[in-house]
């Protein structure tokens, strides 16, 4: 192979060096020249760590799988969070992606169960109830006694809509539905709050 | 394991998970919420990615090592550019890391040999002229009927310090060393070049 043909990010010296640089772009935020960096860093001065990094990649991606109640990351059938006796089973709390939970679990003292959609319905990309498991969770609802579900779905437009469906579907079966509230940031200055927010924070004021 | 033991970063219900975020660090520039986000990324959008990132990992940590003759990282005993009998072996570059042979390679029509020295003197760090390969380059002198050393270290302090090495290692042996041109960037205004680099080009001006 001439030096020449080579394209963007290339190396002429080792083809299994760009066939890394090239696999190192499959991590998210990470273009040609930082994989190029990535690759340069862990074969000069961390051979050990790319190893284990490796391992650990391959393990994580023949185990890991989801919950078959709450659909989040686990490598046993049935998550931690599901088997812990301790949490109240009677409020489900449900969020848009794993790292939500553990967002939930460090800012708040919540001790029921979660649902993880895994995604928010987005019908052009092909993302409706089926690959959100609603199925799953309409089952649970019917079979658990099930109280409060608690809507934590972001605060766009996709998860607007996917909360919508939720309470609907949780009205169905006379479950009561809850929404994260809507306002001022806490440390925000009103000035530098976008005017949605205002709007809301405004409409939602409470008696102080 | 309880969810308020986790530290930063950590999601309670995979261990597997966790080794995964921690191990994604290895990787320069990349902390514990960089990769929580591609671990999430790779489970949840690209498993085969992940897959196959693992595999070209582990090969290149086992397969790629350093060139007999120029250290550049290569899978074979010999890389491909020592091995092409159309460059010209009357001329070594010498480079501290394989980007910079890239670079050279993109950017000039050189087509003679290279030293890739893997880093420059740091003796605080530990690394001397043995780290750096010196004496194989100097094998190389002493053997190869090199006629020019071109010194295309790194224009700082420790690139400037191996530079003064490296020629009084060729002068010793009669071979000519050369260093690139230092000066005003291409395209660069004078009123934002730093001082140093102003006085560096206004001493070296040429004939117009």
């Amino acid at each position: 192979m001439s030096v020449n043909d080579l394209g963007d990010g290339e190396l002429a010296t080792s083809s299994l060096l760009n066939q890394l640089i090239e696999s190192l772009q499959c991590l998210p935020g990470v273009g040609p020249k930082s994989a190029q960096r990535m690759a340069f860093h862990l074969l000069q001065r961390n051979r050990g760590g790319a190893k284990s990094l490796s391992d650990v990649l391959n393990r994580a991606v023949d185990e890991i799988g989801h919950c078959k109640n709450c659909r989040i990351f686990t490598e046993q059938e049935s998550c931690p969070i599901c088997q812990d006796a301790s949490r109240i089973r009677t409020t489900i709390c449900v969020v848009e992606n794993p790292a939500d939970v553990f967002m939930l679990e460090k800012s708040t003292d919540y001790k029921g169960l979660y649902f993880v959609l895994m995604g928010s319905l987005s019908p052009l990309d092909g993302i409706g109830p089926q690959e959100l498991g609603l199925p799953i969770l309409e089952k649970r609802l019917a079979e658990e006694a099930v109280e409060e579900l608690i809507l934590a779905t972001n605060s766009t437009v996709e998860g607007e809509v996917t909360a919508h469906v939720l309470s609907e579907m949780a009205g169905r079966q006379g479950i009561k539905t809850t929404r994260l509230a809507q306002g001022v940031p806490v440390g925000g200055e009103l000035e530098f709050v976008d005017q949605n927010t205002i709007a809301q924070a405004f409409a939602g004021r409470k008696t102080y």
